[in-house]
């Protein structure tokens, strides 16, 4: 994706300080956003934030997160603005004075209104794309989704369109003066590492590791398209 | 620390839905924001939510961040409601249905009105402790903080007054029925790894990499005492 495609910026998301950090390149911003299944959604109730970590996917320029129907946070999210933050916690650096310590990371926060999608085949489709962008092929060898288990969950989508991408790494930077002091100063590099799998007690005798869960690496998933 | 020295639930941490996997045990609670340094914190301006990656760091019953005093989220945060959450993302748990995928994670939510430390000497202390809970006797060998920089930083102080921590570990938890079907399920867990440290260019020549950096894992720093 072409770097020019780009999101103009708000009032909410230009950045202030710091700006040599920031991006409004689609490309950025999506590769952030696909690199983790985590996000933070923020969303509000009366004067209090609330700031709840799940799971999102993104279909083109769409977010995507769901629930139970039941939940008291996926109801409240419903038609509010919220904040949909994602963050990468690259490394920390470590500097010569306590002032220029830092961390590296990468981060996206996407601001907006979202709404349920309502239709079924959308709801499946949309959860079909969840699992598929993590586990390629998976969906296709599971039991289908129940009438009622579709009832109980509520898929919510937030269109790509007031967001902003923040990015700092590379070494600590010091006052010039600094430099001198016999200080060790650099960064130790953090990311996401998958464990060996832990197959469940229940699985059928001889059931073979799929590819999907073998080759499971914490990287981006694959570009894909869908309509919502 | 005793799971005894509990938190008293209230309106917004009370679990509706799988209680089982709350606990408003300190212990839990602490061990969850000491694991990471990175946190997400919620504010809100007008009608929406604003929801910033950063650093926290805990001291007896209070966690802690800092910022730039020019930053707008820093001025923002001030005296508003705020919602600071720490999660980890512990697995993904791959079941024999969709409805049933989920994952492993610990995370704690911690609401209040945070407040700036005016005291130059609190704030100075406050900011040894987060450098000492990372990398402990590294704080004496840096170049001390000028006042200028001290002037530059912000650091607020939430008590743990009213929080919360959410767990889920284990294997996939699907339908009886579904046992039966020849479909591999179990969790690929995931963990933070630190990577080779990278010294600063600008390093003097024959510094020895400091046993803070050389020791440093991903897990709980020390306990620290401090009066803010």
């Amino acid at each position: 994706m072409a770097d020019s495609f780009r999101i103009k910026p708000s009032s909410l998301t230009r950045l202030r300080r710091a700006a040599a950090r920031g991006s409004f390149a689609r490309s950025d911003i999506y590769a952030i956003l696909d690199a983790t299944p985590l996000c933070h959604v923020g969303h509000q109730v009366d004067d209090q934030s609330v700031v709840t970590p799940t799971c999102h996917w993104r279909v083109d320029d769409r977010v995507y997160w769901h629930g139970s129907r039941a939940s008291r946070t996926m109801q409240q999210a419903v038609g509010r603005k919220v904040c949909l933050t994602v963050t990468h916690l690259d490394g920390l650096v470590l500097a010569r004075s306590g002032f220029h310590h830092s961390a590296n990371y990468r981060s996206v926060m996407v601001f907006g209104t979202p709404r349920a999608v309502a239709d079924d085949d959308a709801k499946i489709a949309a959860l079909e794309y969840f699992i598929e962008g993590l586990f390629p092929q998976r969906w296709r060898t599971l039991r289908a989704p129940s009438r009622k288990e579709l009832n109980a969950t509520t898929v919510l989508s937030l269109p790509i369109e007031e967001a902003s991408a923040k990015v700092r790494n590379g070494p600590p930077v010091d006052l010039e003066a600094d430099l001198e002091l016999p200080i060790w100063a650099g960064v130790i590099p953090l990311h996401m590492q998958r464990g060996e799998v832990q197959a469940c007690p229940h699985n059928q005798a001889d059931l073979p590791v799929p590819e999907h869960v073998s080759s499971y690496r914490f990287a981006p998933p694959p570009q894909i398209n869908v309509e919502d």
